[in-house]
């Protein structure tokens, strides 16, 4: 039984390889924009969403070679969405994962052609690869990330936040959901669903993988925000206690931190029931899932 | 004998009306978003690169309905690259046809958000219409349009733009049509080529309208240059001077007014040699040139 976290290790390096082949070389003009893609992709990410797309894939039979360049485009276009929302005008964060984030290494202009890039390669990755893939299966791929990347989906979850902060929601509660299950869950879901998409999985089957993925992106954002007010910058690698301060929607904020620590332990629960219905490396899922629900608080 | 301006007049309502069906509505959450869309795309753009997707086409035997779709997409994805240029990081330009740039009507952090929704929705458009296409025929005109969007096209070219604005280029002269042929040339070609795609033309005809389109992308650019000059912001409908002052590399700026009006009259004359090799709609594809030549200069 291979551990999440022992996954995680072995696979990221593999994952790394195949972001190195996808990405233009550092050396070819304009070489500070690709200089950038690659100081932003190879910034110490964990790549989860690349290992979401391996685990589900493999969960249902597909090779892994077939399913590592959708997981590393996966990687890309969370990138990309990292680096617009580190921008002054957006979250305005001088730190990522511990070093400057782009904006403040390179500069403004740059991060954000830095990261329609990052959007538009990794759109064209998942279109074009894998090569064995067949086309239906690669504009399949394609449009269930697009769909997951806009206005319905992690734009529109980043879009909801923004205007949560600008005016005071009036049902808070539900707004911090509908948020999350955008900003966070919608690639967490769309890296899962991607793996079943390379397995070729029928309906029902990618039904279970969009309520994990749900599952995991509630997860990832409830223990986020727990850490947000427990944790500190060393730990997080970026400012800690900068959701709260600016008056953000948080699960501590609106429900304190032992209801969002309840609310964590039940969507655990209902995840890890959900591992049931998989047809192999249910350890591998109920692993993850406990890694995402005990981290550090 | 259409006269392209006919033509453009003519088109731009219908390809209005399948930007509408394909935008998400601006009533529906979230609104605010939503609307910038609809703001931007619908701010009073000719629909030049729409126009040219159908012109192909059809010049190759391809039906407009085929044809709509990703020429909207192709509007979608200039709308884009519109509004992140106008951003106060890049090219600082309150006015955009007219008006208010997306970022002054609303805020940088939504225009942002906008611009790459716009990017991902119409590559999404590319790779999903028209439904009568083949999927081959879908992953080339996402593949080509993608790459031509791409840090080895525009958005290459508007990196290399900024880095010759801070470091004058040892060689302006190749820098600047280089950085044109990107910028500006990269989308009028894959506009196109988009038309041969859905035509599925052979390689000597995309290799063609490929050639036509460095010369579309030419002529814009130089008689862009040249009207920066001699234009006033009520006809451009932006703030004119502009380039010149900010030490821009420009035609005019590199070459003197006279000397780029010779050259522009140089690349019109190779462009109408090239529409002979047409196998139809000669006479709209010389009008087209003619118009992008003969702009009030």
């Amino acid at each position: 039984m291979t551990s999440f976290e022992t996954f995680l290790e072995t696979l990221a390096p593999r994952v790394d390889e195949v972001l190195d082949e996808l990405l233009p070389a550092a050396d070819r003009p304009p070489q500070r924009l690709h200089a950038a893609l690659r100081y932003s992709v190879f910034a110490g990410g964990k790549r989860v969403r690349p290992s979401l797309v391996v685990m589900a894939g493999e969960a249902y039979g597909a090779k892994r070679e077939t399913l590592l360049p959708g997981a590393a485009a996966m990687e890309m276009i969370h990138t990309f969405s990292l680096v617009h929302d580190d921008l002054p005008a957006l979250d305005d964060d001088d730190l990522r994962r511990g070093r400057a984030s782009l904006h403040k290494a390179y500069d403004e202009a740059l991060a954000i052609l830095a990261g329609d890039a990052l959007l538009n390669l990794g759109l064209l990755c998942v279109a074009r690869r894998p090569a064995a893939a067949s086309l239906a299966v690669r504009a399949r791929a394609m449009e269930m990330v697009a769909e997951a990347v806009g206005t319905d989906g992690m734009i529109g979850g980043q879009m909801a936040d923004l205007e949560a902060e600008a005016n005071w929601p009036e049902n808070p509660q539900d707004a911090l959901e509908s948020i999350h299950r955008r900003k966070t869950g919608a690639l967490l879901t769309a890296s899962l669903r991607l793996g079943g998409v390379y397995a070729e999985v029928d309906e029902s089957a990618d039904r279970l993988l969009h309520q994990l993925g749900d599952g995991l992106g509630l997860l990832f954002q409830i223990g986020d925000d727990i850490l947000d007010v427990v944790g500190n910058a060393e730990a997080l690698g970026k400012t800690a206690g900068k959701d709260a301060d600016s008056r953000k929607l948080t699960y501590p904020g609106l429900f304190g931190l032992e209801e969002s620590r309840r609310r964590l332990a039940a969507v655990e629960e209902e995840a890890l029931d959900l591992c049931a219905a998989l047809p192999d490396q249910r350890a591998l899922f109920e692993s993850l899932i406990r890694y995402l629900g005990d981290r550090d608080h």
